[in-house]
């Protein structure tokens, strides 16, 4: 990122008629921005939001409270439009794209980029090959592409997949070696005995499996989901075209993961959206060296906690387009005071 | 508020395509709209924002950072488009009023609501006489009156004063005891010994003037400011006509603190927008029972944080409308696990 345009653009901040860091957070990301766009006049406007949606082998062990179909019936819910993402990315104008990335079952009418049709239960063998690992990535890596090339000047990326927090857990656990109970949640809505029984079952995949920490792909294709390799890919090319990403939850927070892991400077053009419920969120923002923006008890997913605070992002970004400085308005400064 | 349409819009709010209170936040501000505005499907936009300024004659002082003359140049900043409030509130397409409430000085093309040219120096006679307490009160539930009829569904109210923040830490300190020192904080941006001066300021006035706590309209007599009065008139005719109202910094929590006093029911109509920096914020927030969307190291006033988290409020209320339930969707439902 140009730190140098974060310096000019700080400098400009401080021009404007608002006593100085009277904006606290906003004021910071306008910074990050400027960083990020190479522009002390940054446009975020209108944000991109993909969607990746896929199955898990994993809900064979009933790790979720919901059965396994309910990810192709919500695709079919943002297809027609009665979802939480597409009334919050309608209010803010944004554009939206939903992939199917590895649901299942074939559901008419979706962008069908499937790597397959769902991944293997990783209690049992690897969720997918090396190679479909590296597919997912790069098929997130296109959709970033056309979505920018669609006008987004901002991505967030959201995922639909029962059974993806046990994945991302599982993700988390193996890359940083935290203890899968302490990354492990209720995801939708499980009790807390199953909560420990989920912990269990990662714990015992990572002991077969054995990921290799210091590769990544590894990591994903032993325990992943199609739609968290197509996450960090689109975050990668995000970052390659100087292009923002609001983050969203524990899962988007884990793809971000892998994707630092494929390169560290990625983070750098990520901006923390919330803090969700779900304890390895925290941990995960920890280990990228991210503090989230809000913490409003969501556990969504979607992309919904992401495209919630966008309208922050976007009025760090108009502040410094639209406010006027002390001097056009001809308001005193700041004065020492006796 | 109608708790009965709370709990009819709580058990909607749960047949919706998301996880049971899986957005957290969001869900139970859409349950206090539905409370507040006796709607399922309540209405917030668009959102009309006050901001009443006027001028402290306790700035004789030298508790601000900023020159007196800051106050009407700053107004002349929000006629012409160039402040923060500005910029946001056009953001969110919401209506904007700025009224002059006493500021020292006549400004052309402002709506003139003026109470006196300024509050006197409460240090050594009270800010203004009864009767302008209650005729800024009275002033201020016109303005919503007006905004309201204009079609706002929701209230915002800002404020611009040099000075507010030494009277509103005087207030609340009179109307809760907490003790001055605890209230006061940097303001605008003063240095760290002269916060420590500024609440001897206003003990030695509250010392001197006696407000009585049992009586709001001689607290805001005493020490108050006529934009304080104005936002504690407005608010509690917003709730008089069932339209919520949300909370920006200290100053605006201050006022409403006033208007609470005034008729404790109120409150049910407020919704906390953000925490901010100064210290004297918390404790009010506190003594309404109020816990704040968001804390974003924000101390800017005229209505502006407020104004970023009402894109939440919107999301909230856009929630219930929007999205789809699962009967509708034809999404299986959460199922009690093995």
């Amino acid at each position: 990122v140009n730190k140098q345009k974060g310096l000019e653009a700080l400098a400009y901040i401080h021009s404007l008629t608002k006593p100085m860091n009277s904006l606290g957070e906003i004021e910071k990301m306008a910074v990050q921005l400027s960083e990020i766009t190479s522009n002390i006049k940054p446009e975020v406007f209108p944000p991109g939001v993909i969607v990746f949606a896929a199955d898990h082998g994993v809900t064979e062990e009933g790790v979720s409270a919901y059965p396994q179909e309910v990810t192709a019936q919500m695709v079919k819910n943002f297809l027609s439009g009665g979802a939480a993402i597409n009334v919050f990315t309608k209010r803010v104008n944004g554009l939206l794209e939903i992939v199917d990335a590895g649901v299942k079952t074939d559901i008419p009418g979706v962008r069908s980029e499937k790597i397959a049709y769902g991944t293997k239960n990783f209690t049992v063998e690897p969720a997918m090959t090396r190679m479909e690992a590296v597919r997912s990535v790069e098929m997130g890596m296109q959709r970033a592409d056309a979505m920018i090339k669609n006008g987004a000047k901002l991505l967030i990326l959201g995922e639909m997949g029962i059974g993806n927090t046990t994945s991302s857990s599982a993700i988390a656990a193996a890359l940083s070696g935290i203890k899968p109970e302490e990354l492990t949640g209720r995801g939708t809505g499980i009790e807390s005995k199953q909560v420990a029984y989920k912990a269990e079952v990662i714990q015992k995949a990572l002991n077969k499996l054995k990921p290799d920490a210091n590769d990544p792909i590894d990591v994903l294709a032993k325990v992943g989901g199609f739609e968290i390799g197509a996450m960090a890919g689109a975050m990668l090319y995000a970052a390659s075209k100087k292009i923002p990403v609001v983050l969203d939850g524990f899962i988007c927070t884990t793809a971000a993961l892998v994707a630092s892991k494929l390169n560290r400077h990625v983070c750098d053009y990520m901006i923390a959206g919330h803090l969700s419920v779900e304890p390895g969120h925290l941990h995960v923002l920890n280990l990228l060296g991210k503090k989230p923006l809000v913490s409003l008890g969501m556990r969504l997913g979607e992309g919904t906690g992401a495209v919630l605070v966008y309208p922050l992002v976007e009025a760090a970004a108009e502040m410094v387009k639209g406010m006027a400085t002390f001097d056009a308005a001809g308001v005193s400064k700041e004065r020492t005071i006796k």
